[in-house]
């Protein structure tokens, strides 16, 4: 008798394997038997308050972990979250995406059952998340099932972007073959033949013979699984290295030859003129997305660029195909002769992210966008997880200048407010899993008003897990991303006025849990020197009270002032 | 010279002339110029916390005006929105989901911008629309654009479910013809020939021949644009006449031969072997899920039934196609001769919907799940809206006997917990701007704890409007729909604790607003019988705590007396 065990235990145990530690997701009639299987299967079911706080929650915990599941139901549940599905596929979060779905006998049979449109289609959903994900499998026969799974998480893994399995909840308990877990899972491999060979000499060629060679790294870096090589070769180099937003902290911001992020037109200009007089630029995991390329105004010299991506190095307009770089970075550290590049003994002054001391601001002045986030820098340390929401916070956090083992997160480019509350729940909780035993790094979450609304509830998630998260909400009066955009004070741009600092005890939190705000940068230096923010347990919030006209300098500072000027 | 206008002053006039009061959604960056011209149109716009929210909103509102609008931007925000899109297909809502979206040069030039997958593709959102609605506009060429909005919007009217118009920001303010909006929308009407004659006379055959003629009336009347005629002809006939739970609130109550809601299986016995014994069936806008058909306990049998639905009629198994309804109804009730007809002189006593007076309650006992829902029926009113969210309340709302122009949302086929509250929101603005001046009536929302977490944040647009809400907040500790299903005391079916009554507060209520909490009949009774809840101003809340393996009775409770003989 070959050895079997239930289609869900097959499933989970994958899971498990792959260093997922917590499944996020709700509730849902087609799911209820297949979340019968998570925790005995060692993993802790989170239990969101809906689909899209879980998707985001999921995505995040996946960028810092690695890889994530989301459970949710047919219909209702997977469209609920596909928003966040997508943001996973457009910025590159593994997320594993698990819809119980109706029994066989009910899809074959076309019953109009509930959460369907009551005509007997039952494949409308799975087509539109087609979309969303990298791949699909709709689990119909247990011969096929294990295999089935193993291809998607494979993809999911070697893409980094999300994929979706069905499973007929009643398949959920059926034997499957569970030989194949006797083997874990392996990312495949490129052939290493001589046309690879000649792609990493061809580069070599390049950065041996460069006279000003700069390093552009860029987040997809992450998703290629080469963080640390890229860290290698900017050590290895000395080379100056920038990062894109959605790069900034990846890479260790302590070194001498980290310059934070380029900001293109609105760089400081001994800076810019270096960058753009470089003879090669090393760029890796480009995502030259406009929001992530300061409007493309940042973007490097395509001719003197070499690229390196998930499978492909492109040196200038030349492609060397099928040379992924997860193989191709570590040849290229091996060859690379150090006697033989460019080593600076010195170059230019080039900017550098400042922290503000609270000294130097007005301290009975109000909060103002120049100053507080580089004010708001020095509260961060080693460990930490800093999440700028897509608004005024998000771009004021790409000035943050980052301790060592940090992470960020920022705008890149799905841009979908309202992701970064859940997402700090994800991240927190990826936090805790790593840091196995030992008091997890805080995760300071910066968001405004308008997003907070948006999937506020998660603060309950928050609050249920205990988890070490401190809120900075920069209550604006409003989306002043939008102001910024367009409508600078028309009542669209509005949002209701809450008494935010409320929300810990309405959501469960200890009625002791701590709150302040800060109106101004004395009461914002008061707040951030109680050991109470800085080493409390559990959620702590902090009310930060901003003018809706104000935002941090560069393009939402200069369109902001130019909707201003059409005004007056 | 040809009168012009802007292309969205000619959207929004249409929606105006369609009787749309209020625009729900959320800003976004490409529909801020669109926004510029809601209120100029005198066109209220709501402003949500997200946009799944406002999408709820938006389909309940249009369930009490009859078509109702959604503005969001390019991919975030509609994808946030689609599963309420989805649900207003399922349950036909006419609902026009208006969708802001990156200038055409960006399109065409395939720029790398935010809200995209950064790889140039512009329609896979709008692809992804073409499940969920019936039709589709991508306005691209001034010149058709005028027709193509008509043109969704009669395809949305006519079939009740929403239409999707992409609006290119830069198309916005461009001027096209506004000749057309001379003339107000109409639907279009089938020509009228011998064919037609035919199937009425067949159905007055069977109608006049009948020996034990009923009526089953289902909710599909609304979106047919019937609900007056079908009203009528109960009252003419005097047949017994049922509903289905989509139904009910659709017809007048009070009539002598209203029987409230045909049970199927979990019906009282005289009461179903009348049904069942029933020669000719009049069904009207049949919606045979399995939720709104006790399980498919409820169906007529098809070879007695006449049933009515938007373009046919179908005779036991013979179906004439092209009749609609519409036309239909208003001819057969014009030909119908009551005198040849069978007029029960009295027919055996069949169940009808009782209240129950807090007299005859436990007043020391806990609030049980038998009694509850005929209690709270002594609190509705005339002009009420009485929703009964997915959950036991939705389930034991079905049992509230309503007095004359009410009207009852219930669980019918979407069931997307969360749906509920943001509804309230759009259902009460919608009878707000109904009651033209004078006091509109309340809109009683019935919600459970794991619901309301869901999409908890639209209390604050509830009362940023001053909307007259009260909200029974069903505190049961979780999810008892799932644990009625599968999973009894998992802990996956919990949610997190909060402190419900703070909620109005946090969102932003004047202090004093009214809330109480309720543990037994005696309070449930008094709270009942304060006029600062029942005639109060703006949103007032109740926690109402039950057991959280309690069940209304029906499939619910014989399913968690199930699971607990199971258990036990």
């Amino acid at each position: 008798m070959p050895t079997t065990v239930k289609l869900a235990e097959y499933l989970f145990q994958r899971l498990v394997q792959l260093g997922i530690g917590s499944v996020h997701g709700v509730p849902g009639d087609f799911n209820l038997t297949l979340l019968d299987y998570v925790e005995p299967a060692g993993l802790n079911w989170v239990g969101n308050a809906n689909e899209l706080n879980a998707g985001y929650a999921a995505d995040a915990y996946a960028r810092i972990k690695g890889i994530s599941a989301l459970i949710t139901t047919f219909g209702v549940g997977e469209l609920s979250a596909i928003n966040a599905i997508a943001g996973a596929y457009a910025e590159r979060a593994a997320l594993v995406h698990i819809v119980g779905t109706p029994p066989r006998a009910t899809q074959d049979g076309r019953a109009l059952v509930h959460h369907t449109f009551a005509d007997g289609n039952f494949i409308r959903f799975a087509q539109m998340s087609t979309h969303v994900t990298i791949a699909q499998a709709s689990l119909r026969d247990p011969r096929t099932a294990p295999e089935q799974i193993d291809q998607v998480l494979i993809q999911c893994l070697l893409h980094s972007r999300p994929v979706y399995i069905e499973v007929p909840v009643d398949l959920v308990g059926v034997p499957v073959l569970s030989e194949r877990l006797q083997k874990k899972l392996e990312l495949p491999e490129a052939v290493w033949d001589s046309a690879q060979d000649k792609a990493v000499e061809a580069v070599l060629e390049k950065v041996h013979a460069a006279k000003q060679p700069i390093i552009l790294v860029d987040g997809e870096i992450r998703a290629m699984g080469v963080v640390s090589d890229v860290q290698n070769l900017t050590k290895k180099t000395g080379w100056p290295t920038w990062t894109t937003g959605f790069a900034k902290g990846l890479l260790d911001e302590t070194n001498t030859n980290f310059h934070g992020i380029y900001q293109g037109k609105w760089e400081e200009e001994t800076t810019r003129d270096f960058f753009q007089s470089a003879d090669v630029v090393l760029c890796f995991g480009a995502h030259f997305s406009t929001t992530n390329s300061w409007g493309g105004t940042s973007l490097p010299d395509v001719q003197n660029t070499i690229f390196f991506s998930d499978t492909e190095i492109r040196i200038g307009t030349k492609t060397f195909r099928d040379v992924p770089s997860r193989q191709a970075l570590p040849a290229l550290l091996q060859k690379l002769d150090t006697g033989k590049i460019q080593r600076y003994e010195h170059y230019p002054k080039l900017r550098k992210d400042q922290t503000v001391s609270i000294q130097d601001t007005d301290k009975n002045g109000p909060i103002t966008q120049d100053k507080a986030w580089k004010v708001l820098a020095t509260f961060v340390r080693e460990g930490d997880i800093v999440m700028g929401e897509t608004g005024t916070p998000g771009y004021g956090a790409r000035e943050m200048r980052l301790p060592p083992n940090t992470r960020l997160f920022t705008p890149v480019t799905w841009l979908s407010i309202g992701y970064m509350l859940p997402a700090a729940q994800g991240a927190a909780l990826a936090q805790r899993e790593r840091s196995a035993g030992k008091k997890a790094g805080r995760t300071i979450l910066l968001i405004g008003d308008g997003s907070f609304q948006m999937t506020v509830q998660e603060l309950g998630t928050i609050i249920k897990e205990n988890l070490n998260v401190v809120i900075f909400l920069i209550n604006n009066d409003g989306y002043t991303i939008e102001r910024c955009i367009h409508g600078v004070d028309e009542k669209y741009n509005d949002v209701a006025r809450w008494r935010y600092l409320e929300a810990l005890s309405f959501f469960g939190a200890d009625k002791g849990a701590y709150t302040a705000s800060a109106r101004t940068f004395g009461e914002l230096g008061e707040v951030l020197a109680d050991e109470k923010l800085s080493d409390g347990e559990g959620v702590r919030m902090v009310e930060v009270f901003m003018d809706k006209e104000d935002a941090p300098q560069g393009p939402l500072k200069d369109m902001i002032e130019a909707q201003k000027a059409k005004k007056a």
